[in-house]
This record gives structure tokens, C-alpha cells and sequence, in this order.
């Protein structure tokens, strides 16, 4: 949820957002997120197996950015009654069009059900005369090592992130990976102080981790932010540099952390996330004192940056 | 979520769907509803406040239904983004229509969440090129003295419903009151065999209990349906009659009670919910060992009924 509707939201009585990636009720997490036809995805170019996987994994990468573990689905569906597109190969003459939709998208969030062993246990699908949204419900249980939280960022503090970043809507949107074996494994052996996904861009994201950590700020190296290929290749479409991408674009759905600086040290050198799942650990930046965030340019410069990303 | 889909899900890997109206996880009930526009509501014709609260009274229904209690919610909108018609006394020049649709959404949802003491938890909010759709989750727990459920209802129980059926689409259908206290007082204080809510129509939902309770039949007493006066206004416009409708309406939300014979009768004559609820207790008709629906006339002849309501 964006900033300007949370803070609405907790000006309401009876509520309690603490702005973190999913709410903690006892020993569960929980979180809902919904994605809509023409913003999340283009029904007409895109598999229904992807959108359903997609509708998933962004929910997965919540709970991954609470350092939990995924237990339960619950699916709300609106699907489109009329004038659907579908590729060519879904059309049968004898099938009722929104239910191979329906079933595509169920086929889709399959094998992150499997992988995970997770337990489809209940929903709502409806049809109407609209677009195709999709609310997918998890909900999952809090690691006993604890819960990463956003509100922990301390001064000094190294940012790492789990992967590469930018131009995720050449693709890496509706493939990615949710983090959550990663985070667990960091959640077991290390000290993460805070933690989030990048779902809205690299640096809207950090601003509301550096908010919610109590007005502290940040600094990015520049020469060390991991750029995506997809980055590049969205660079040559855009006119809009490489970086820019890295920084600003959306659904990364990679892990950014706060660590305590030897620590990040020891993770940075050691890598303990490739053997296992081929997940590189970058340093691209570290909590400051002051607050805003700054980019340190390859000659030691530094150039104020404002938030950018997606805003919903 | 209608039967065919239960079907089909039920036949994937890793469900547990029991068909009732919540699923239980531990000791807390979890569900899902979405409501769409055109379907569930007609905006232009609607007042915000009035959707905002249906989509959070429809799953208080669905814990009601098991008995249990309320505690936290979870919201996913999407807001259309253009053509917004609203009430004309909502709109002023300086603000943006999704969000005055969101606040009133959510103010629709205010008294609700005062009177049955809830946490608004967390959520996603979203502006689209569609029309509005609302899905809630709601988060309870189970009482303590144990859980409702579709599958309990035995023969020779009695079915009890807590209020008058029938044209719900004249206003009752925004303006119900989940029955969360009149099913938690019975709970505790009576032997309920089966419970579920009357949210697609009479006859439609007693189908899905008699079938999750084994095959069961049923027969309902023409002369003891409590129709309503919305029934019998709306039989006036449809050329149906009000009993038609009172059978088959949807959206009534009165909680249908399969429950022990001599339970019955102390129920039904001491109408515990009156002094503090208002709410009056109605014998309708009785389980058979005997599978499918029968109606007994006032003549005491019987005639078979099939199950007729709203289909998803």
C-alpha cells in the first residue's frame, strides 16, 4: 500500500499498519495483495499461467520480506465475462472462456504451491462484465529466529541487496523468484536489522525503510548498484540511463537488507546464499545519521537523489 | 465460492476446502469475499459508504456462520481511475475522485468495525483503467466452545433460520446485520448440529449443507417461511411470488440453523435471541434421511423442489 493511503488509513481508529510487508497477528503473517489487468499485467499479451503465478509470488515475497515462512493461500478472482483474449491455443469451442482463465491462473501459482508446500484453502471467484483482478491472501507463520522488520535500519548499516535490479518488465516481473528460502536462511545465520522487498522501486522503497526507521538516510555507491541486463536493454528503448532504471524501476521483488556493518562484512565475503540457491549478496550503499539519500559517484562526489518508483 | 469451482479446486494438489463458509487454520477462521461492480452493486446507484459496508458485513456473515469471533481485516480495492460517477454531493473540484470513493468506502466500513471491536490490519489499495472491485479478508477465532459447520446435520433435526427471507436486492442486501453475537450466544448456549449463512438463497444453500452433511434431504414447510415484506414487494414487480423469492433470494444473511429436535423446541419457544437482539427464531423445516428438497403444503402434500438461487 502506498505511502499517502497508509498514513490515511493509521489516522483512522481501530488500526494497526506498521508499514511493514505483512501484518503479525500472534505467530502469523499476513498479507494481501492485488493485481489488476491493464496496471500488473496485459491479459491480451500475457500467459494467464504467468498472471497466476505473478499474483502469488508477489504475496511470497512479502512474507520472504519478513523473514517468515508461507503456509496458506486464499485466492479472490474477478474474471472477465465478455470480450475476452485469449492466445489462440486456450480457445476450445466447447469451454465456457472464464473458466480456462480461471484454471490457467490456478495452473499457474501450481508449481510455487508445490515448491513451497503450500495449502490452497479457500477463495471467491466471481465473473462479471470488468477486467481480470486477482486478491491473493497468505498467510504464513514467523520464523523462530524472529521477524525482519522495516523499522530496523541503524546508522552505519550496510544495504545489500539479493540480485540484480531494473527492467523487470521485460520479463523478471512474471519470473522472479520469491526470496523466501533465502531470507530464511538469512533470518537462521545472520543478523539482519531490517528488511523489505523492492516491489516499487529500489529508492521509493528505501525511503519508506529509512522513514519507518525513524528519519535516518542513506547513502548508494554508485559504481556498485547491480545493474540488470534488462536494464541495459530497457535503457536502449528509453532514452533513460541504465542506473536510472536500477534505482526507479519496479517489481525487482529482490531483498533489501539493513545489516550490521561486520557482519555485512563476513556475508559480502562469504556469500553463504550461492552454494545453495545461486543468490548473490550485493553491498550497494550504507544507513546514515542524516537523513535523505545521497548516490557517491565513481570520483567520491556526492549528488542528492529523491525517491522514484512506482507509486500505485 | 459456488460448487463447481469447489469441485475442481478440491480435485488440485495441496486444498483443503471444506466447504464451509470460513477455513480454519489452528484456532482462527479465515475468509474471503470480493465484491464487483455490476454483480454485487451498482455504484451509480449506490452510495459508497453502503458498498464499503456490505463488503466487510459479507464476511462477518461467513464467520458468523461458524460461530465464531471477528478480530482483524484486510482490504484490496481497486478504484477506477475514470468516467467515476458519484453522487453528486461527493464531488468537489479539488479533489480526486478514487480517493473521496476509498474514504467513503472506508467510513462505510467504520461502524462495523466499532461495533465488533475489529483492527483494520492491513491491505492494498489500487487506482485502474475498470470499475471498482472490493475484496476483504477477514481474519477470527474460534470460540471456544467450538466451531459451526455445513457438515453436522442429522435427521429429524430441526432447520431454524433468525429472520424473514426474501427481496434482499430492495436494501436489506446493504443494510443486514452480520448475525456474529446471535451465533456466538448460541454457541455457547445450544447444541447447533449445522450452520451456515444464507448468502446465495434458501433453497440453493440448504442443497450445499444437506450435500457437505452426507446426502442428506430436506423438507421445508410452506406455511412456516418467514417471508419478508421486501418478498412480497418485490413479488409485485417479478410476477413471481413472494414465497418464490423468499426461497431463492439471495443475500438475506440469517444465519440457517440445523439443530437437535428437542433443542429446537426450546429454542423456538423461549426465542432466547429476542430480549437482546431483537431477533426471532423461525422453524422452516426438518432434515430427512431421505435425499433431496421437499416443500409440505398447507394441504400437507409434498411436492419436490430443486435448489434455485445465485450462482457466481
Amino acid at each position: 500500500m502506498e505511502a499517502g493511503w497508509i498514513k490515511y488509513l493509521r489516522s483512522l481508529p481501530n488500526t494497526e499498519l506498521l508499514g511493514d510487508d505483512a501484518a503479525v497477528i500472534g505467530s502469523s503473517l499476513i498479507t494481501v495483495d492485488m493485481l489488476t489487468e491493464g496496471v500488473d499485467f496485459i491479459l491480451a499479451e500475457t500467459s494467464p499461467l504467468l498472471i497466476g503465478r505473478k499474483a502469488l509470488a508477489v504475496n511470497l515475497s512479502d512474507i520472504a520480506a519478513m523473514g517468515g515462512i508461507p503456509r496458506w493461500i486464499f485466492t479472490a478472482v474477478a474474471l472477465p465475462a465478455g470480450s475476452l483474449v485469449l492466445p489462440q491455443d486456450m480457445i476450445t469451442p466447447d469451454t465456457f472462456a472464464p473458466d480456462i482463465l480461471a484454471k490457467a491462473i490456478f495452473a499457474g501459482m501450481q508449481p510455487l504451491i508445490d515448491k513451497y508446500g503450500l495449502i490452497l484453502a479457500g477463495g471467491d471467484t466471481n465473473t462479471w462484465d470488468g477486467g481480470l483482478v486477482i486478491s491473493v491472501t497468505v498467510i504464513g507463520e514467523v520464523s523462530p529466529f524472529g521477524i525482519f522488520r522495516r523499522s530496523g535500519c541503524q546508522p552505519r548499516d550496510k544495504i545489500i541487496v539479493t540480485g540484480q535490479l531494473g527492467g523487470s518488465i521485460l520479463g523478471h516481473q512474471f519470473l522472479f523468484e520469491p526470496r523466501i528460502s533465502e531470507a530464511l536462511y538469512l533470518n537462521r545465520h545472520s543478523a539482519v536489522h531490517a528488511a523489505m522487498d523492492i516491489s516499487d522501486g529500489l529508492t521509493l522503497d528505501l525511503s519508506r525503510m529509512l522513514t519507518e526507521s525513524g528519519r535516518l538516510g542513506a547513502t548508494l555507491y554508485e559504481t556498485q548498484i547491480p545493474v540488470s541486463s534488462d536494464a541495459v536493454k530497457l535503457s536502449l528503448q528509453t532514452g533513460r540511463s541504465p542506473l536510472e532504471h536500477s534505482l526507479s524501476d519496479g517489481e525487482d521483488f529482490e531483498l533489501l537488507l539493513s545489516v550490521e556493518p561486520n557482519e555485512a562484512v563476513r556475508l559480502l565475503t562469504q556469500q553463504p546464499l550461492m552454494p545453495q540457491y545461486g543468490v548473490r549478496l550485493y553491498e550497494i550503499g550504507e544507513i546514515t545519521a542524516e537523513s535523505g539519500m545521497r548516490l557517491r559517484r565513481a570520483d567520491a562526489s556526492l549528488q542528492s537523489i529523491e525517491p522514484k518508483g512506482f507509486e500505485h
